[in-house]
This record gives C-alpha cells, sequence and structure tokens, in this order.
C-alpha cells in the first residue's frame, strides 16, 4: 500500500465526497462482552456497470471487497479497522464533504480501542449516535438509549441470579 | 484558475467519477443554422443539504453555477465550453470511469468548431450519439436520424421556394 500517490487519495477523497458513505453500526449481539457489535464501514458506490473499473480502484488501495447487490449497485466496502484508519488518515487532507464524518471514524474507533468499562462503551456508542446527524441518517434513533436497556436488562438478570434482587 | 492544484483535479475527478456526467444535448432550435442546438454539459450532483460545500468547490474551480432542484439535489452544472474543455483536459490524467467519455466531449468540441457543412454537423452529431452508449443512456435513441430528417425537410422546403419540387 505504500505506492499510493497524494493524488490518488485526493481522488478517492473526491469519490468518497461524491458518492461514498461513512457509519458505525450498533449490532445487537450476544456474543459481544456489552451485547452489542461495534461494526464500522467506509463504503463506495456505484452502478454494477462499472464493476469493472470498481474493481481497479479497489486494487490501488488494497482494501475490503466488492459485493453486486441484486438492484445493480455495486458497493465496495471497507469494513476492518486498519484499512478504515487508513483511508480516513489519508483522505482526510482532501475531504471536504465527509471530513466531520471521517474525523468522528478516528475518535471512535480510538475510543473503542479503549474501552475498559460499561461506561466506556456507552460513551463509544454515543459518538456513534453523533453519525445519525452527520448522515441526515433518517433512521435517527440513537443507539444509546437501546445499549443502556440492555445493560440494564443483563445487570438485573446477574443480580436476581445473586438473588439480590426481588423476583 | 491558475491556483488550482494537481491535487484538487484530482479531487474533481473522484468527485466526477462517483456523481457526475459528461454530455451532449442536440436541441431543436430554428435559430441555430442547422436547426439544432449543440448543448455539452458537466454536471455534478449532491444532496441540497451539500449545498454550502458545493459552493465552496465551484469557487475553486470558478466555473458553471449551482441550481437547487425541487427534488432536493442540487446541481453545479458547466455549460460554456471554455470551461468544460478547462475541466476535461485537467481532470483526464485523473479520470477513471469517465474518461472515454471526457475524451469524446473534447473530440466533439473540437469538431463542433470546425463545421463547415451539413456533412460536418452531421459528423459531429454522429459523435453525439456515441455518448449514449458510453453512459448507459435509457434514451438510446439516436440524434442523427433526427437531424438527416430535419435537414431533409429544410431542403424540400427550400425547393419547393425555388419551384423545383413538384408541389
Amino acid at each position: 500500500m505504500s505506492n499510493i500517490k497524494q493524488q490518488d487519495w485526493a481522488y478517492l477523497a473526491g469519490f468518497l465526497d461524491a458518492d461514498g458513505s461513512i457509519y458505525v453500526r450498533v449490532k445487537p449481539n450476544n456474543s459481544y462482552r456489552y451485547g452489542f457489535q461495534i461494526s464500522p464501514s467506509v463504503v463506495f458506490f456505484q452502478s454494477s456497470k462499472e464493476k469493472e473499473k470498481m474493481v481497479e480502484i479497489q486494487k490501488i488501495f488494497e482494501a475490503g471487497y466488492l459485493r453486486e447487490r441484486k438492484d445493480g449497485i455495486t458497493e465496495w466496502t471497507v469494513g476492518d479497522q486498519k484499512s478504515i484508519r487508513f483511508i480516513m488518515e489519508n483522505t482526510m487532507p482532501f475531504l471536504r464533504l465527509k471530513k466531520k464524518q471521517a474525523q468522528l471514524m478516528l475518535d471512535v474507533l480510538d475510543k473503542k480501542s479503549e474501552v475498559k468499562t460499561k461506561e466506556d462503551f456507552v460513551g463509544v456508542v454515543e459518538r456513534i449516535d453523533e453519525f445519525k446527524t452527520l448522515n441526515y441518517s433518517k433512521k435517527r434513533k440513537n443507539d444509546k438509549e437501546k445499549v443502556l436497556a440492555k445493560l440494564k436488562f443483563n445487570l438485573n438478570i446477574e443480580l436476581k441470579k445473586k438473588n439480590l434482587l426481588a423476583p
């Protein structure tokens, strides 16, 4: 990945600003410590008619994978944190429309790696909720409430097991 | 416009590849010599929520104008030939998805400036029809046929005026 030129990063920033998406999903998943998986994504969309060219672009940046949707759109999705960080840091100087989302993504990845307590985890989710405003999301419902409700529920079960709560 | 950096051009190429459009319209218009106006466009689309940022980008390149559509999309349209040529030539080295369209646009502008006869004009329209394939246009009907029909119609009228055709 060391051969990527500044002009390639500027190109990718234009592509991302025009037609890309930067977001983090908070998915309920009991195999994770706090009952939720935090799943960051950087996605580029194009007509599947341009799939070959998208493969070429993806090869330059050696990140993520392409997925052809049934509706004629091909998505180039970058989901691993190392690649996301790499793309955010390098497109950052050139981004004009999605600079705030890129900065927020880096902040979330930093905070996520430092989580030690439930409170830390809720703090990360609180930051993630900021994407919904930046991305003009139609689903503006905050994930924080969902996470807090689940954490409270889990705590109740734990206390019940220890007979610390009235039945 | 001399302060534009190579990185700005690379950015614009990414933007154009992801979400822009390069095309030429052939509009019936009797005030033009051959009965048709040739109208080239380079257009960038974004949600009107990003209008301010689009104004900033447009200012860098000092070309075209912004138009807020009623459906929530803002179009940055470049229609004057000098600006189109400037943008095509400078984004060309960085384009990956729309390089053919950019080259075709430059060819059409060259040919258009050299039109001396009806045949030359039809030749330009023939090149313009190539955009429909490159742009996966749903309206694939060729303009050449339309132009030929009109030229023939005009010729008939001329001949009739000179009483050279049977009524």
